[in-house]
């Protein structure tokens, strides 16, 4: 690894834990400097604004995302769905720092209507995640696990889905039905796609 | 209607339209006045603050959201859930004034962790909404229209789908995946809950 490319990583890293303390809205270069062990003078050398600090972070998030998800490569099809819902809808062991950082995701995005180079790193995310999802699916029918659906549909159901439920999340607080909602992921997206009606509710509509 | 719930009303309007136009962050009692034609001291009088104007612009929402939805009671089941999703999903006839309110409703929702009246009211929002949608499902499996899911785990499913499409549409703008999210919730959300498997992907999987 470079010099730069590790100065860029803790520089990412610092704004993971600068978003989760502050939000979107409050985060100010000075308190990505504040978690980050280097010279403030290093960020601004990287990068030009915060909005190119912000397009850079969604980047970064998407490979973390990617290379978390091709760890499953070997693991079979449902899996790997069920792995991705985790992910996004529970995000990280400690609960309060996931919703933190899942508010401070929701701010981003709500801005994006109103910052072209955000919405286009967010529209690369899109693509590649769904693309990832679609390719699953398509393993999964392949290989006979899954029924014939249309992968791409059945993709852009699936992340609207994870993401809304994680947005639901923070929005409702304490009160949102986050179980439910990912126990529905598992039951009615994940395992109804099983081609042979493993699922217990499955197997009853099967044998009605 | 007493002259007080017509002003309320015409205020829930303004408000709409101001949404619209400038979105959450901008809005201001001014802009609402701007779009209200009659005093702006009515605003003041009617509500104490931008906030508890938002706390009653989202009960408004809700109720306008029943009303539309409890219209079509003598529908089936199957096509009050397609109603919902498209009331959500699509909006209005305007694709761009949707656009526009549904970007202002994505940035008064990032705003809910950090407003706790705001929180309560789309928790409120929240269970009802479910409740009608858990109905609707309940509804459909008594009249053998549809499969037997669990009724509340289907119906956070259902929200964090809807939700999550509408949000993705504002926060991808016109590179967002609308149809296909669309066409994904009405072939694997909906048309999969049928008893028969009307559906074709379904008749297919019921062939296998």
């Amino acid at each position: 690894m470079s010099e730069d490319t590790s100065t860029r990583e803790a520089i990412m890293e610092a704004t993971f834990r600068a978003l989760a303390k502050h939000g979107y809205a409050d985060l100010t270069v000075q308190a990505i400097a504040d978690e980050f062990a280097k010279s403030k003078s290093l960020i601004h050398y990287h990068y030009d604004s915060k909005a190119d600090l912000m397009v850079a972070f969604m980047a970064y998030l998407l490979d973390e995302f990617i290379a978390e998800v091709e760890g499953d490569e070997d693991a079979d099809p449902r899996d790997r769905l069920r792995h991705m819902a985790e992910i996004v809808v529970r995000g990280l062991d400690d609960e309060e720092a996931t919703r933190d950082f899942h508010a401070a995701l929701l701010g981003m995005r709500a801005q994006a209507p109103f910052d072209e180079d955000l919405q286009g790193q967010l529209v690369e995310n899109d693509r590649l995640i769904r693309g990832v999802v679609a390719d699953i699916v398509r393993e999964g029918i392949d290989a006979g696990q899954f029924r014939a659906v249309d992968p791409e549909r059945y993709a852009a159901l699936f992340r609207s889905a994870i993401e809304g439920a994680q947005s639901h999340d923070v929005i409702l607080g304490d009160d949102a039905p986050t179980d439910a909602a990912f126990a529905g992921i598992e039951s009615y997206l994940i395992d109804d796609l099983l081609a042979t009606g493993e699922s217990d509710l499955r197997a009853d509509a099967d044998d009605a």
